[in-house]
C-alpha cells in the first residue's frame, strides 16, 4: 500500500520532532498533540511572521489574554447557544461521533448541505442512507446537539462556572473599551491574540487538523462603520484572488473566479474593504509559508454556513493530498454583534465617540411638559411623571395622541395638555457608535502542517524539506569533513562564533559527510556549513544549499553578517561566496 | 495616603496598556489579567530572553504540549494527592480563604511554619489566634483540603476526566522517551515549555503575582545520575550568589552567605553542579531584566516546604516595594521521581540505555534447575515451576534454603536438590537507568512585573520607564518637531524605513515635543528621534536618550545599522552620533 503525504510526513514529524500525538504513553488521547524540538520552534516562526506582517507593519497589537472566562461571557457571545453539535452514539460499542462526519463520510453529503441540516433532517438522512457505527456496525442512537466547549468551576468547589475560550475573540471584545483608551482612542485600530483555544470535539481525527486543543490567531479590526475604507488599499489592489462564490456554490460548482482585489470590491464580490486587504494579505502570507497561489482559494461561506455572528465571511483554503481543500483562515465581518452583545449583558457603554471635523448644529423636536397642569393632575405622582416623560420619545408620543387621545407613561395617561412640543437646536460634537469588527482568524497548526506538506520534496529517493528560510527551526549547520586533523576544533569554534551571534545552529561530526548532509535536508536546514584541509590553508569554508545541493566557497571572517543578510532575503544563496 | 509602586506601577500599566485584571467589564474574576498591547510584547520579549539564554545557547530544545491532560497524568505525579490547600469558610458570608494565608496575616506565623502544619494544628491555630473573616469578622468553618486544579471533561459528556496543567513539567515527562530519541538519545538534554498554566486558587489577590491562569516557563534537564558533572560550569564558578541555607533558616535566621559557585558546591550547600550552574545563569538573566544583585537571593527550601517530588529545592527571590522578598523562579532536583511516577502507571519503560565504553564482563550467580528431578518431582507442573525459577533472585534463593530448608515458589515448595548454584559470565555492552531530573522554572508574569517594578523611575517629576533595551516593547519613536513644513512628510518616511528595516517604531505628532517625549518616557521607549529644520537641511536627525535625555546628531542614512548594533548591545547610545 503507498501511504499518502500524510502519512509519511506524520512519520517524519514524529521521529524528528516536528509534530506527534501526546500522551501516547498512556494510549493517547485524541484531539491533542505536542509540536517538538523542530516543531515548535517552526510554528512559533511562522506565528511572528504573521505578528510581523499583520501587526507591526501595520501598527496594530497584540495583547495576552486568559484562555478560561466566566459563563457570562459565552452567554453574550452566542456560544452557549451556537456552539454545538449533532452527535449519535453506537447502541453497541458506545462510540461517539459527529452526525454530519457520518453524513459526510458514508452518505456523500457535501458539508455545506449537512451544516443547514435540523436534528430531525439529520436523523431522517442517517436512516434513509442506513448509517451504522463505522467502528463496530452497530445501530446508531437518535442524534442530539451537544455543547462543545471545555466546561469547568473557576474557584475550588465553587458554583461559578467557566469555559475553555472556543476563539480568542471574545476575550478581546470584552476588554475593547479599555484597549481603545490605551491606543489613545484611535479608529480603526485592531487586536490580536495569538494562543492556545480549546474545542471539546466529539471525535477529533486528522492530527494536527482538528484539534481538540490548538492554537488560533484572531485579529479583531475595529472600524467605523461609516467610514469603512481601507486606508491601505493600494498596496494589495492588484493582488488576484481565487474566489469561489456564493452564488457559484449555490448553482453546485466549485468553479472559481480569478479578481484581482480591485474587481472583486467592484463588482461588490467583497462587501468590505478591509476584508478584502486583509485577504490579500493572507493569500501572500501562505504563499511565503510555500503554497503556490494555484493551491489557494476563497470560498465564500453560505448563509446557513457561516458562523452566528457573521454577515459575510469567505474560508481560505489550501489544497493538501489527503483531504483536498482544507480551510486555513476564515475572515469574517462580524458587524458589532459581539460588541453589542457584552453591552447587553454587562450593561456597560461600548460605544466610541468620534468628534466631528466642526461642530455640527441640528433641530431636534422635544417634548416640554405643561409643570402647572401635570402638577395639578398627578398631585404627589407629579414627579414620577416628569421623570418618565423626559425619557419618551416625541415622535411616540405625537403618534398615540393621534390615535387615541392619550399616551401612556408606565401607569399614567398623558393626555395632549400636559405637554408641549417644541423644535430645540441641538449641538452636536460627535458621534457615538459602536465599532464594526472585520476578523481575519488563523490556525495556526495548520498552518503548520501546511508549510510542511509544501516542503516535502523527494531527490533522488532522499527527503528534503524545502521549508522558507524564515521558518525552518535550524538555520545552519557547522560540519566538520573528517574527524581528525584538527577539524572538529576549528569547526567548534566557527560554531560557538555563529551561536554567539545570534543564528541557531547545530553542530555534527558524526557519520560521513554525505549522511549528514541528508539528516539535515530531511529537517529544513537550509545551509550547511562544511570544514575542511582547504579551512586550515586560508579561513574559507563551503557552505552548501539544501534546495540546489550547490556550494559556494566563502571567508569565516565575513561570514555572520552574509549570513544574516542571506535570513533576510537580502542575499542570494550565489552571493554568499564564489561558485565551486 | 501615599501609594506603593505596586499601586503606581498597576495603574500606570491599566492606563497605557501593560496589565490589567480580566473581565473588569462584568465585575472582573480574581486570578486572571491581560497583558496588553505593550504588556504582551514586553513579556514575550522576556520569554524569547529565557529562549537565548537558556535553550539557544546551551543547545536545549523547546516544545509545545497541551493545557488540558487525562487524569491519569496527574495521578502518576502525585498532584491528584498533593495539590491542595487548606481553605476556610466564613461561617456568614460565604466567602472562602486560605487558611495558611489567614494565619500569616493575622496571626504573624511566617510560611515556613504554616506550611509544614496539619489540618488540626491549622484548626487549632486559627482558634487560638481569634481569627475572624477579614471580610465580614463572621466565624470561619473548620479548615478543609481542597484540590486546586481546573478540572474539566475531555469530550462532550463524556466522563473523561482531564485537568488543566498547573505546571508543564508532567507535559514534558510522559513525552520523554521520544523526545529522548528526537535528540538522538544524548544526555545531558534539556526540554522546555513556556506556554500558560491552571491553578484554581481559593482567593487569589496579589495583581500578576498570584493568578489562576500564567505562564509557565519550565525547563527540565535530564541527567545521568552516575555523571552529575557539569560540563559548562567553568562559564559560571565564580558567580556569586546570595544563599539563604536551610541551616540559617533552621535557626530562625534569614541571613544569607555571598558565595561563589564554586564555593557553594565545594562546601555542600547547593548539591548539584546543573542545579548551581543553573542558579547562577538564572541570577545574570534576572540583572538584565533590571534587577542588581543585592536585590536577588536563593533561598534553599526546608523539608516540608519542598514539593513533593523535590529532593533539594531553591527559590530565586527578588526583593520588592510592597510584599518584599517574593519567588520569581524555583530550581528543584526532582530526582526520578516524576519519570517512575509514569514508568509505574504507564508500564512503558523510561530507561535509557547508554553504552560502556568497552564492553564489560561480570560475574553473575545464577539458578540451574535440575530438570529430571523436577520432572519426577513436580510431573505435569514442571513447566510451571521452571518458568517461576526462572524469575526468582538467587541469593533469595539461598537465604531460605539456610533459614527453614526450602524455598516457596509461587505454591512449589522447591528443595536443594531441585537446583544448582552456577556462576555464568555475563557481557555488559551498557547501563539501562532512569535519568535524573534538574528543574529551573519561572513565573513568566512575576519576571514581568518585577522588570517594570525595577525600571520604574521618577525624575523631575516625571516618570521614566528604564527598561532594558532588549525588553522595551517599542524601540523608537520618529517626532516631526512641529506639525508644518514639510517635517511631518519627511518624518513619515523615516518612520516608514525603520518599520521596513524591522524595528518596532511609533509615528506621533501630537502636541508639544516635550510632551512627546515624556509620553515615550513613560512607556520605555529608549530613543526618540527627532526631525527638526536641520533635517531639512542635512538629512541628519536627532537622537534622544531615554535614561539621561541626552541628545545625539546622526546621519539619517547610517541609522539602520547604526540602531541594529544599538540593540544588540554592540554600539552605546554616545556612538550614535555626535554629541548635542
Amino acid at each position: 500500500m503507498v501511504s499518502d503525504k500524510y502519512e509519511k510526513i506524520s512519520a517524519l514529524a514524529r521521529r524528528r520532532g516536528f509534530f506527534w500525538p501526546s500522551y501516547e504513553i498512556y494510549g493517547g488521547v485524541s484531539g491533542f498533540i505536542n509540536w517538538g524540538p523542530l516543531g515548535a520552534v517552526m510554528k512559533r516562526k511562522i506565528e511572528d511572521k504573521f505578528r510581523d506582517m499583520f501587526l507591526r507593519r501595520l501598527g496594530l497589537y497584540e495583547i495576552e489574554t486568559p484562555i478560561i472566562g466566566p459563563e457570562v461571557i459565552y452567554v453574550a457571545s452566542g456560544h452557549l447557544k451556537s456552539f454545538r453539535e449533532a452527535m449519535v452514539e453506537c447502541n453497541r460499542c458506545k462510540k461517539r461521533f459527529r452526525a454530519d462526519h457520518l453524513l459526510q463520510e458514508f452518505a456523500n453529503l457535501p458539508s455545506h448541505e449537512t451544516e443547514k441540516m435540523t436534528l430531525k433532517e439529520i436523523a431522517e438522512a442517517l436512516k434513509r442512507h442506513r448509517v451504522k457505527c463505522p467502528e463496530c456496525g452497530g445501530n446508531l442512537s437518535a442524534p442530539q446537539y451537544f455543547l462543545t466547549m471545555f466546561k469547568t468551576t473557576i474557584g475550588p468547589y465553587s458554583d461559578a462556572v467557566g469555559y475553555g475560550r472556543p476563539e480568542a475573540a471574545q476575550t478581546i471584545f470584552v476588554e475593547f473599551k479599555r484597549l481603545y483608551e490605551q491606543v489613545r482612542e484611535k479608529l480603526p485600530t485592531g487586536f490580536a491574540v495569538i494562543g492556545h483555544a480549546l474545542r471539546n470535539e466529539i471525535s477529533p481525527r486528522q492530527g494536527p487538523m482538528r484539534l481538540r486543543e490548538f492554537t488560533i490567531i484572531d485579529l479583531e479590526f475595529f472600524v467605523d462603520p461609516e467610514d469603512p475604507c481601507c486606508s491601505l488599499l493600494e498596496q494589495v489592489e492588484d493582488e488576484t484572488l481565487n474566489l469561489v462564490l456564493a452564488e457559484e456554490r449555490l448553482k453546485g460548482s466549485e468553479k472559481p473566479v480569478k479578481l484581482t482585489v480591485k474587481e472583486a470590491l467592484s463588482k461588490g464580490y467583497i462587501k468590505s474593504e478591509w476584508q478584502a486587504f486583509f485577504m490579500a494579505l493572507a493569500k501572500r502570507f501562505l504563499m511565503d509559508l510555500g503554497v503556490p497561489e494555484d493551491k489557494q482559494r476563497f470560498i465564500e461561506k453560505l448563509e446557513w454556513e457561516r458562523a452566528h455572528y457573521s454577515s459575510q465571511g469567505f474560508d481560505q483554503e489550501v489544497y493538501l493530498d489527503r483531504w483536498g481543500w482544507v480551510e486555513v483562515s476564515g475572515f469574517n465581518d462580524r458587524t458589532d454583534f459581539d460588541l453589542r452583545g457584552h453591552m447587553r449583558e454587562s450593561g456597560v457603554d461600548m460605544r466610541v465617540f468620534k468628534p466631528h471635523e466642526n461642530v455640527r448644529v441640528r433641530k431636534e423636536r422635544v417634548i416640554e411638559p405643561v409643570i402647572s397642569v401635570i402638577g395639578r393632575t398627578f398631585k404627589r405622582d407629579a414627579n414620577k411623571v416628569l421623570d418618565l416623560l423626559s425619557k419618551v420619545n416625541p415622535n411616540e408620543v405625537e403618534k398615540q395622541f393621534k390615535k387615541q387621545g392619550y399616551y401612556m407613561a408606565g401607569e399614567f395617561k398623558i393626555l395632549p395638555s400636559h405637554v408641549k412640543f417644541v423644535e430645540r437646536e441641538v449641538k452636536e460634537t460627535g458621534r457615538r457608535f459602536i465599532p464594526h469588527v472585520i476578523e481575519p482568524s488563523f490556525g495556526s497548526d495548520r498552518l503548520a502542517y501546511v508549510a510542511l506538506e509544501y516542503a516535502y520534496t523527494v531527490k533522488d529517493g532522499r527527503v528534503i524539506l524545502k521549508l522558507p528560510r524564515d521558518i525552518a527551526p535550524v538555520q545552519l549547520a557547522v560540519l566538520p569533513l573528517v574527524q581528525k586533523d584538527g577539524l572538529p576544533e576549528k569547526a567548534r569554534a566557527l560554531y560557538k562564533r555563529l551561536i554567539d551571534e545570534g543564528f541557531s545552529v547545530e553542530y555534527d561530526e558524526a557519520g560521513s559527510i554525505g549522511k549528514r548532509y541528508a539528516r539535515f535536508d530531511e529537517i529544513g536546514v537550509p545551509l550547511c556549513i562544511t570544514i575542511d584541509y582547504q579551512t586550515l590553508k586560508d579561513e574559507t569554508v563551503t557552505i552548501r544549499d539544501r534546495d540546489s545541493w550547490r556550494q559556494v566557497r566563502a571567508s569565516i571572517k565575513s561570514l555572520p553578517e552574509a549570513l544574516w543578510e542571506y535570513f533576510r532575503f537580502k542575499r542570494n544563496f550565489e552571493d554568499l561566496g564564489t561558485s565551486l
